[in-house]
């Protein structure tokens, strides 16, 4: 079977970022739908802000986008400095690009493979270019890998609702923010999986919660499975009781930013009240993402860092006052689904039925 | 004690409509909290454009705007037809009326009482100027009532809170949309129970949902509480089972716009939702509505029809592309929370627990 990325499928949704071997160029998703721009990263501190601003956000392409940054950081530190030096500047650019946004750990993981690259042909006492050179080979293979595991998703969780549709050829699905291509540099992570279900014949409806503040399910999810061709229907983030209610979908699923030992998942604000609505229907719920999310030295999801972002998200919705100035704002990035709410992770390596065996 | 209506914690809040024997007055609650701004209302068809644009909304305010309204549909019909003829015209200008929003059974209920008024006069062979008169009186009772019935709950909800409070003199409450002195002619119904334990001196800290599409809880819960001085806070409606897990709150507490004879409850889209994840957390789940909000004809809650509003409420926020056309969008005003989820109904006559013994 072709890996999803070889299909017609995604042929209609730009990439969220290619590379040109000086040039970063970021797919604005803030413009999403309204309008395809494209921001050219020449700098560090140009990414530091796309990344900051959301217009390339998702665990794995932000964790991309941070790879090519290394290169970037490798470049304009000055390289008539000594190794040891040059190094010292260049791995501390590196940590103050892996800050940018604390919760997804995949940003940190690109971030610090790269490094480690760079730190052992310093070690070698190889030449500034030859790192540059290294580093940017490296954040080709994180892309491409990414891509690949994003295909592998796709089939595993396709096998998986195949298992549960048992035959059946139609199926209604629900998601949160946007766990698609445009979060990744491939196919997706939950939406890989829609992807692949479509391909292989199966006529999805899906319901996408529009995922307020920023409207990531309306404006990015709702646009790339309707460029695929996939039914979407937006609805606001409170009314996800009323269609399992109403509609009895066949699962949700999500993405994940980060993954604690015991299965426990961070991701978008929303996921855990779905989580919890979804238990209370009996829809399956199911987190996809690649194994690069886990961060195992968490034992439990009580240790992943949860990112508050600005009030005005919240209370000047596109610039428009929506909430009394005297009035508090409380405005959490992310929040984090307990293992036991989740069904089944569906990772690039295959399906985790809880309970999770890690080592 | 004085009812809550008397104190001045309400001072700052202006009244969601007034009537000055010619013409409504009705505060133009899609301008809020930005301005503050009026329509005065002559014209049965202006207040049903002001019901349809939510300028007036909340299941108890609806039903007082409607009976001003039957005050001004009687002053449209031809006096010179015969009596009959001329209850026929009005009795349709009321049905029409009364047909604006399906779901909250307070303007039926409001409409009906004053067409029963108006039909007993026409028995009696009175002159449309009594009748007039007639229905402008009934009108200023149903008001009057609106705000003692807003007290009572008030209290009855304040008793209920401070026994589950077990003397703490502070509280963290939760509510969805706006079921306050906005709704209402007096001080609400879900928030005269806060407004009321604020006047008994328990310092409260309300977190109150944004409730998408139309942001009641973030422009006009968040605004009158700020205004009365209690303390509130906005969250995207997705925050809510974070809030709970992080903030444990004492309870919830919502309206609704109409209840079954088994404890089923219309309210707001993502009431129900509210109440599954409040289960998840044990904290206790409150319906505050004056009794003219139970259908008994209504055995549960799957017989109240639930208006569909329009798309762009949900794809255009602030007139702002956020759906792409292509992709679909459910729109639900309402859903229905099951009597199983709600732990007591707090009316003007008196709290009920579950199970619910009507005749």
């Amino acid at each position: 079977m072709n890996p999803i990325s070889d299909s017609d499928l995604l042929k209609n949704i730009p990439a969220a970022m290619t590379w040109n071997g000086r040039v970063l160029r970021l797919l604005d998703q803030t413009q999403l739908p309204a309008s395809e721009t494209y921001l050219d990263i020449e700098r560090v501190v140009q990414l530091e802000d796309a990344i900051l601003r959301l217009c390339v956000r998702g665990a794995p392409a932000i964790g991309c986008s941070g790879a090519f940054g290394t290169v970037l950081a490798a470049r304009e530190v000055d390289t008539a400095l000594a190794g040891r030096e040059w190094f010292k500047r260049f791995e501390a650019a590196c940590e103050h690009l892996a800050e940018t946004r604390p919760t997804a750990v995949n940003l940190r993981w690109a971030v610090q493979r790269c490094r480690d690259v760079a730190a052992q042909l310093i070690e070698a006492n190889a030449p500034r270019a030859a790192i540059v050179s290294a580093l940017e080979q490296e954040a080709q293979t994180i892309l491409q890998q990414d891509r690949g595991m994003c295909s592998s998703i796709g089939r595993h969780g396709a096998d998986l609702l195949e298992t549960i549709l048992k035959g059946r050829k139609t199926a209604t699905l629900m998601t949160h923010c946007n766990a698609g291509a445009l979060a990744t540099a491939g196919s997706g992570t939950a939406l890989a999986v829609m992807y692949e279900a479509h391909r292989r014949g199966i006529a999805l409806r899906v319901f996408a919660d529009e995922t307020r503040p920023l409207l990531q399910g309306a404006r990015l999810t709702a646009w790339e499975l309707s460029r695929a061709g996939i039914s979407a229907t937006v609805i606001c983030d409170n009314m996800a009781a009323a269609v399992m209610r109403e509609f009895k979908p066949d699962a949700c699923i999500v993405g994940a930013d980060r993954i604690a030992a015991n299965g426990d998942a961070a991701n978008k604000i929303g996921t855990y009240g779905l989580s919890i609505i979804a238990k209370h229907h009996d829809v399956p719920f199911f987190v996809a993402a690649p194994t690069t999310t886990f961060d195992l030295t968490l034992k439990d999801g009580s240790g992943i860092p949860i990112e508050q972002r600005n009030r005005k998200e919240v209370s000047e919705p596109y610039g428009k006052l929506s909430v009394p100035p005297e009035a508090s704002v409380f405005n959490p990035a992310f929040d984090v689904t307990p293992a036991d709410l989740i069904s089944a992770h569906i990772t690039e390596k295959g399906v985790c039925l809880a309970p999770y065996a890690f080592k």
